[in-house]
């Protein structure tokens, strides 16, 4: 595939035919505002009771099946359908790292994703037993997720500069997308150094995470030496997912839980949260943060890019 | 119970015992950021590497019980166990409007609260298939959860005025809570006129809205001629939500997605939503808005006040 067709990269492409080049210093995939697909435009009033059209984000039911069996049902933008699809399969531990995805196949009329692997999979049980998590309360882990959790090992040697993260909010926060044009969605971003790499959006900030974790595992990116910055909360299920992909570093401009916090100091990982303008606090996984920014580098944001998660 | 004792309403009573007199001023339930059980501090640094102490939102598991079923297990704060286990079946369709709630037990202990009913309950079947929902992309909701959704008749005479919605916002924002205290929490409110009734707040926004439920269930209180706030976005589950209240108003700081403006329009839930400041805008229901207050009579949010769901 050509630079030039990557640029052009779109929403249902079939992510297996995908690739990247390093180096460049744009981002691999990007929220796309002017997909016609993603907003719908609505009538409504305003304060004054005056006539608007505001645009909103459109969700769509996504039914996942694994190999012949129906996993789940989601609400997506449905964007990348089947980032969105390996991905939930890779956070839930229901794809292995050595699995192989022989083919991902994504029906738009049926509003069907179908993964298929080489080995055979059998959930019968796991899906039987479900814990909602607390993000939305309603998030699930099952309990093999915990028991990977507790073996990974996350890099020691990675580290992230505090001119680094001011630079990448800032790309975060200018770059066109979803958020600026309608609201009401969550942003995730995996970075590496200063740049962005991949910025997901989707209704639900689990579908935003689960396309990367999707992206990556497609592409057999590693996470060591990324950071992964999100516009949600620190909650357990961000620190478990992000640790799943081996992310040594968390970024986010929402505050933390304290089960969030505990369980990043439990694995080493470091945590960042209320990143905006030049403040942010850093609740574990310290010694990887250098102060190398003298902190008025970084101005205040400005009013108009003030977005949720300020606390 | 004495109107002093109602002041002094705390996480962990009983529901059952709790009362509630109406024409009093003051919110019946509120946020307890003193509760010493709902924050923890943490200690960490900030964007200058110097230490700080930062007050952090707990969350726990809570596994629910029906008459010796388990349902789900929830991460919650717990203040209120007995009203989200309640709240959690009402909107779930577990428990019917006449069902009479025996018994709704919690230990704090084991993290268990069971709910008890009269009626014999089994939901082998229903608990089979779930379809996750858009808010945070994995609430669930139970295919007769819909059909329930499309019996439901809102009040048509029910209305809000603009000057009860500044009003709204001004207490609702100003009001001591865990998310000025310690931030990444969600926040619903109950409102009747220009008066909140009950605020909840919980990590997840599913929560807050099932402990409203669970309260109005176990006091008889009906949805009619209330209005639901909300700081989350007005997403499918949360229209489907308020309108399983019967409450025919529902409010957001946060935007919109599209189906839950099309679902809105569909059953006549009037939809209001980007509520900052004196702005707003209402994309479904707008015949139940009465524009009394001059725009400038709402001043513009001081910018202490502003929080997530700005768009």
């Amino acid at each position: 595939m050509s630079q030039n067709e990557k640029e052009t990269f779109k929403a249902g492409t079939n992510p297996l035919d995908v690739t990247y080049a390093d180096g460049v210093g744009e981002l691999v995939v990007k929220p796309n505002p002017d997909d016609p697909r993603l907003t719908e435009k609505v009538p409504g009033i305003d304060q004054d009771g005056s006539p608007v059209i505001a645009s909103v984000t459109v969700e769509r039911p996504l039914t996942l099946f694994l190999n012949g069996r129906e996993i789940v049902t989601m609400m997506t933008i449905c964007d990348f359908p089947e980032y969105l699809a390996v991905g939930y399969l890779v956070n839930q531990n229901m794809l292995r790292p050595d699995d192989v995805v022989t083919a991902v196949e994504f029906d738009e009329d049926l509003e069907v994703v179908v993964v298929r692997t080489e080995r055979e999979t059998d959930f019968e049980e796991k899906l039987k037993k479900k814990t909602l998590t607390s993000g939305c309360a309603q998030g699930t882990v099952f309990g093999d997720v915990m028991e990977k959790f507790e073996r990974v090992t996350l890099a020691r040697g990675a580290m992230i500069k505090t001119s680094w993260l001011y630079t990448l909010m800032k790309k975060i926060n200018t770059a066109p997308s979803l958020y600026l044009e309608a609201g009401a969605i969550h942003g995730c971003v995996l970075c590496q150094g200063d740049r962005p790499l991949l910025y997901m959006e989707d209704v639900g900030r689990h579908n935003a995470v689960d396309k990367i974790a999707g992206f990556m595992f497609l592409h057999g990116w590693k996470g060591h030496d990324k950071i992964f910055y999100t516009t949600g909360r620190l909650t357990s299920e961000m620190v478990i997912k992000t640790v799943q992909m081996e992310i040594p570093i968390l970024v986010s401009r929402s505050g933390f839980t304290a089960w969030g916090v505990e369980l990043a100091k439990q694995v080493g990982l470091t945590l960042i949260g209320r990143a905006r303008g030049k403040r942010f606090i850093a609740l574990a996984g310290q010694e990887r943060i250098e102060f190398d920014a003298a902190h008025d580098e970084a101005a205040d944001e400005p009013i108009e890019l003030r977005r949720k998660g300020s606390r």
